[in-house]
Parts: C-alpha cells; sequence; structure tokens
C-alpha cells in the first residue's frame, strides 16, 4: 500500500500533473506524506511540500527526521519557512526553526506576525530536552469567577487551540489556581463558578525540568496535559500527552543506541562515513581493550607455553563475564529510566544482582569446569577455569550493576554504563583472575 | 520525600492509628501509595489496602508491579475483590481477575453486578498484547440523529465514563459513522445534527491486532483514541492514549530486556533462583558457544603451538566481531519496532550495514594490525590478524542486520537477533576465519 502511493504520486509527478496530485495529496494525512518522503528524490519532495498548503507543509515536516529535515529546510525561502511557522503549533515551528542556520532563522521571525514570533522566539530559548523545550505556549485559562455557561461560550469562541484537555484557571493575581477538565466543564451545572469545581491539587513542573522527568509525572498520575511554570508560578505553558509519547519512545531509543554505542541520528545520517563516526569510539574502545587483553595473555607467555590448552577457555571466561555484567547493567539502568528502581534501594538492588551473580557464576563454572576436564583429562584445569568463571561472573555482576547507580548519583547518564567501557573492564578483569589463578596452580596443570 | 512517607506510613501502622493512617492515605495518588508498597511488609500492604475505599485500592493494584500484585491477589477474598473490580474501569479489572486463580475469578465474577462482570468476563477472552487486550469496553455514543445541544445534554447525564476523548456516532444500524471530539462539540452550533459534524475518517483497529501496532497508529496520527472494533465493523471499545502511553514503555522495556536475555519479569521477581531461571537459557548459549570455540582452538592445536602469539588475539577478533553484529542487529530491531525501518526497504538497509560494516572493519583491522605487527615484529602475523577482523567484521554486519530482518518477515518477533544467537553465531565465525587464514599463512607465522 505504501509502495503503491509512492508510485501514484511518482506518476504524477512526472507528468506535471499538478491538479490530480494535489487531490491524491490531500486526502492523506501528513504522516503519510511524512512516510512516502523516504522514497522520494530531494526535488520530489520540495514539489510536494509546495503543492500542500502551509499548515499540512508545516506537520510534514514535522514528521520527518532531523537529518531529513534540515536539509529540506536549507533550501526553502524565509518568506515560504515563515508562512509555514504561523500555520503550526509555535512549538513544532521553534522546534524547525532551531534547525535552520541563525541568520535564517532571524530572516523567518521577521516576516512573522509579531505575536506569534515572540512565541516562537521565547520557546527557542529553552534547552530541547526540557520541559520548557517540549511545551507549548497555547493554552485556555480563564478566571476563577467565570461561570459554567460563560466558560463554554468563551470555549466556542476560541479557535486558535491546538488540542483542549484541561481549562486552566488562573486566579486575580495571574498564578494558576488549578485546572478543570472538560469532561467536568460539560457534566457541571451551568451556573457554577469555576472556583467550585476547579482542582486544585495540579502536578506542575517548571520550565527547566528534563522531558524523562515530564514524560514520568504525565504517566505516573496518567495526565492528559502537565502545565508547567516559570520559576515564579505563572503558567507559560503545557505537555500533551502526544508530546509525552515521543518522548518515551525517544527516550527509550537513546538508551537502546547507547548501549550498542551508537546515537539515535544513525538512522538520519545518510553516509557511512558519519555513521562510523558515530559508532567508532565505542569500537574503538572495546579493540584497546582487546589489545590489553593481547598484552596480558604475552605477559603471561610461559604460562600460556606450558599449558596451551589454557588458552581455549580464554574466549569463553572474557565472554561470560561480560555477558553478565551487561546483565545487571542494562537491568538497572532501565530500572533507573523506568523509576522502578530508585537511588534509595541502591544496597538491595546491588546485593540482589550479586546474588544472582554467583548463583549463576556457580552454574556456569561447573558447567564449563566439566567441559574443561572432559575436554583435557585433567580435573586441576578444570578446576581453575570453574573457579575463575565463578569469580569473574561475581565480579562482573557486582561492577555492572553498581556502575549505572554511580553514575546516576554523580548525575551522568547511566545508560553510558551499559556501553563498552563497562564490559571492557569485565572481560579484562575476567582474564587477569584466570591466568593468575593458572599461574599459581601452573604445577598441577602441567 | 518518598522515604519520608513511609516512615510516617509505618508509624501510624505501628500505632494502629488507623484514623490518622485513613486521613494521610486519603491526601495521596493511588500512583504514590503503590510507589511506597516496595518498602512495606506484606501484612502493611494489606493493612493499607483494606483501609481505602474500593476504587483507591484497585488504582493501587494496577499501579503495581504484576510480581507484586499476584502475591498480594492471593490472600483478598472474593467478596472484597468483586468489590474492587466493580469500582475500576472493567479493563483494569479484567487485568486484575486474570491473575488470579481460575475458581477465585469465576467466584468474584459471580458476587459482580451482572453488566459488569459481562464486561469483564468480554474482555478476559481477549489476548493480553491484543487491542481488545488493552481496550476499555466503555465508550460514548449516540445517533447520527442526535443534535449538539442534546448531546451536550447527554454528556452531563452520563458519569460512568472514565475518561472523554471522543464522541463515538453511530449510524442506524448500529455500525460506527465516525467521531466528534468534545472541542468539536463544544464549538459547533447548538442546533447542528452531529451527522454534521461528524469526522467519518476515522482510524479503527480491530480487537486482535498486536498493541505494538495500536501504539503505532495512536502515535503516528497524535490520537486521543483509537476506536476498537470486532470482526463485523461494530464498535466494542477504545484504547486511550494514556495506554498506549503504558504500551511504549513495556514493549521498548521487553526489547532492552531481550537483548540480554532477560525479561521485563525480571524486576518483579523476588528470588534469585528466579532471576536465574529467566537469565540462564540466554548465558548457557553463550557458554555453549564458548566451549565450541574451545573445541575450535583444539583443533587448531598445531598451528597454536607453533606461534602462541595467534591465541593472544583470539579475544580481540572474537569480541569485535559479536560487537558489529550487535550494533547492526540493535539499529535494525529498534528501526523496526519504530516503524523507522520496514520490510519494503530491506536490502537498502543491508547493503548500508554491510558497507558501514566494512568500513569499519578496514579501520579496525588496520588498527589492530599494526598492534600485532609491533607486538611479534611479525609483518604476516599483522596482516593475518587485519585481514581476519576485516572478513569478521564484515560478515558480522551483514548477519547482525539480516537476521532481524528475516525473521520479522516470517512474523517472528525480531527483538531475539539481539540476544546471544547472532552474537554467538558471529564470535565463532570470526574464530573460524581467523584460524583458517592462520593456517594457510602458517609458514610465514613461525
Amino acid at each position: 500500500m505504501a509502495v503503491d502511493r509512492v508510485n501514484e504520486v511518482k506518476k504524477y509527478l512526472h507528468r506535471a500533473d499538478k491538479t490530480a496530485l494535489g487531490n491524491f495529496l490531500g486526502k492523506l494525512h501528513p504522516a503519510d506524506i511524512g512516510f512516502m518522503f523516504q522514497d522520494l528524490e530531494f526535488e520530489e519532495k520540495l514539489s510536494i511540500l509546495s503543492l500542500l498548503d502551509f499548515e499540512k507543509a508545516g506537520s510534514v515536516l514535522s514528521e520527518l527526521d532531523p537529518g531529513e529535515r534540515s536539509e529540506i529546510l536549507l533550501s526553502l525561502e524565509p518568506e515560504l519557512l515563515s508562512h509555514i511557522a504561523e500555520a503550526i503549533p509555535s512549538d513544532e515551528a521553534a522546534d524547525i526553526l532551531s534547525e535552520v542556520p541563525e541568520e535564517k532563522a532571524e530572516k523567518t521571525l521577521e516576516l512573522m506576525e509579531e505575536e506569534e514570533a515572540e512565541d516562537v522566539e521565547e520557546l527557542m530559548k529553552y534547552a530541547p530536552e526540557t520541559a520548557g523545550g517540549i511545551m507549548t505556549p497555547e493554552f485556555f485559562s480563564l478566571s476563577e469567577e467565570t461561570t459554567v455557561d460563560e466558560a463554554i461560550l468563551a470555549l466556542r469562541r476560541e479557535k486558535n487551540v491546538e488540542m483542549l484537555s484541561y481549562l486552566y484557571v488562573v486566579s486575580e493575581d495571574g498564578n494558576l489556581s488549578g485546572v478543570v477538565s472538560l469532561r467536568r466543564l460539560i457534566t457541571a451545572d451551568g451556573d457554577c463558578r469555576l472556583k467550585e469545581i476547579v482542582n486544585r491539587d495540579v502536578i506542575t513542573a517548571r520550565t527547566d525540568v528534563d522531558q524523562e522527568e515530564v514524560a514520568r509525572l504525565v504517566r505516573k498520575y496518567d495526565l492528559r496535559a502537565l502545565a508547567i511554570v516559570d520559576e515564579k508560578g505563572r503558567l507559560v505553558g503545557r505537555v500533551t500527552v502526544d508530546d509525552v509519547m515521543d518522548v518515551i519512545e525517544e527516550e527509550a531509543t537513546e538508551d537502546i543506541y547507547k548501549m550498542v554505542g551508537t546515537d539515535d541520528e544513525e538512522l538520519s545520517k545518510k553516509s557511512i562515513l558519519n555513521v562510523s563516526k558515530l559508532r567508532l569510539p565505542w569500537l574503538l574502545t572495546s579493540l584497546v581493550g582487546g589489545i590489553i587483553a593481547a598484552t596480558i595473555m604475552k605477559s603471561f607467555n610461559v604460562t600460556l607455553e606450558n599449558v596451551i590448552a589454557l588458552a581455549f577457555f580464554v574466549p569463553v571466561i572474557m565472554g561470560m563475564g561480560g555477558n553478565i555484567g551487561m546483565q545487571s547493567s542494562t537491568i538497572v539502568v532501565r530500572g533507573l529510566a523506568t523509576g522502578r528502581i530508585d537511588l534509595g534501594h541502591i544496597w538491595g538492588v546491588l546485593f540482589r544482582e550479586i546474588r544472582t551473580g554467583a548463583l549463576m557464576g556457580l552454574i556456569c563454572g561447573v558447567a564449563v569446569g566439566v567441559a574443561a576436564h572432559i575436554f583435557q583429562g585433567k580435573v586441576m584445569l578444570g578446576v581453575v577455569v570453574a573457579s575463575s568463571m565463578f569469580i569473574a561472573i561475581t565480579v562482573a555482576a557486582a561492577v555492572g550493576a553498581l556502575m549505572p547507580l554511580l553514575l546516576k548519583s554523580f548525575k551522568i547518564d547511566p545508560a553510558i554504563a551499559s556501553g563498552p567501557f563497562v564490559t571492557t573492564a569485565n572481560d579484562i578483569t575476567g582474564l587477569l583472575i584466570y591466568f593468575f589463578l593458572a599461574t599459581s596452580f601452573i604445577r598441577y596443570l602441567g
């Protein structure tokens, strides 16, 4: 179906049949048009955008990956950009304008209606991954003294609201007193004043709160919109649940990509050179770890030459330590991200991971020890391999669980703990334990 | 703050001061009460639940991890369970009742109001991770001929609606004709009939659609609720955006946990034996891979004995292949989950990963080759190590990208491709390539 659509669009473009193309695009949702873009040439994308009305063109742009969007934005004139920015919600306009070169953004803002431009400029000041950066400054607020019937009338007159979830009620001095849900408004008595039905127990967040925290609040309390206030407690915007869905998905993707040492940007990068640049730091760390491992093995050359069979079990001991460490760190990283683990329970988590590690180390150690014994017919080789595996796995579980907790308590993103550093450290620790044990018991191994 | 709350609750419980405890709990959100449960004893949890009204007790239960909840549900009487199930939305009641033993669930359903019980029983028939399993069957629908004023009046009378987002409009024959948003309703003219303002272009999903697909639709089209229809096209329920937030988070967590061979259940398991059972299959696969690696090295015993230095580079060659394979598979798995990669673009993705793999293989190969040469003073050792690394990494990138795409096209969850099978396969392939090359050039290495 998606392929059919692309073919149909290409056919109209080829025939230069703007009317037919316009009609066809008119029936499509912006998300579907955006999805087609990955199969279109750059010039084709521009032709399509020029055929859409400003609002739809803006919505399509909002659907694109940042990389793809930047490329297109570079060829749009400030004149056109200003119309698009006026037609879409100002938070989306701010996102788009932060991606164009500064000079062009300024020109675009000058061409926009003053009030709209101010809103957008205000939003561009906030860091992108904060409450301020994802909020929309459009909200609908009324005074506490308004009656329900007046409020419904006022809502009927208001056209410029992206998506209404709550009606914000403000006190005389302009501070937020609470919210009234549309449902409450419709079901309340018409003469009732808003201050009588307002829910004062309202959860808010400041503009500088991290978007992850915003998502956690919305999810935890099942909110449809979170009121965002400035440092003085004045209502400045709101974050709606659809913004939060995007945050949840983005943050999860970010954490997953960090686990394998790459980045969300990866999919929007076109050149393999750029992709490689993203991934190489992680790989090179791992490579350096591998070269350190080689150096360690070289320094135990004599042990190895005496008992060549020791080499056979190097990969499995290093690998298993790395695996368990990654399990422990991932469990803790994700638990911290979803709020199921918090720093108040740090010792419980650590202790549990160590005990789990010890149990699995015991099982894996015995299994590999028996295999080593059968392999070489030497009991002591089995004992050395088994004990090394047991110690390496237990240490790896402890390090894996501890690292993200430590990073978090130092306010560093714990997700990097799932990356190569912990795995490499565990690999090398495992190797050292193995060769120390093997060298100590060398006389029983020969 | 969370700790203070727990201490306060424990204080009241210790004093058996039910009034003070009731007052204190009354001020807390169910999500906050649920969060405290991890620091309370089993008996304390039961005391708290017995002090809450049925609705709040039900909401607290809905907030708990499945493992923790099952334990509590076992000690609640059917009588109490039936009151709780009646007080909460029927989709939550169905979730809770599917977790109690069958006999008890039946008894509970018998004690419930007939209509409620039927709703809940109906929901329990759907598989938990489908549209039917996460939908709520409560929705508000009116005939096409209703006027806006009548609709608002009808809404005011309706109390039993969890959370209204859309008003569903049905035709004479009971089929869904479309939706009217509350905002559209409020802003429309009072005499207008619903059929004049209904949005007929409504996106629906069938009850048997996977919850991931439901989440994708809601997110893609920025819906506040998705209408769920049965096989005959009749409206049977809706999935709201807050259910979808949970799905997005759960699915991401599931994918992350699958990457390291464990499970979302892990955090709710209390005993380390149960946690180990979850993790062991993955570890044992890896362990078997390690023993296969040991067997391979043993079969190349002669080569190894001649050039012991070959052993030093086994860990780095195996490790790097595993790393790149995991990067490629993770990129593809996550891309498929978020919809940024689809099966229509399979060759483009594969080709890109292979080229990226080759470039990184070249860089890492040269780096490790130079290191090997410096290490041993033998040019050919460097060449063998470098070429093995290059080939191993390129193959690993191809396998890593291909596996999830293959699994997906066979309708198997691609996330398992990030697990141990691909990594283990890549480890062993890398090792084989290395030893074949080394054996072929053995006369230049000695």
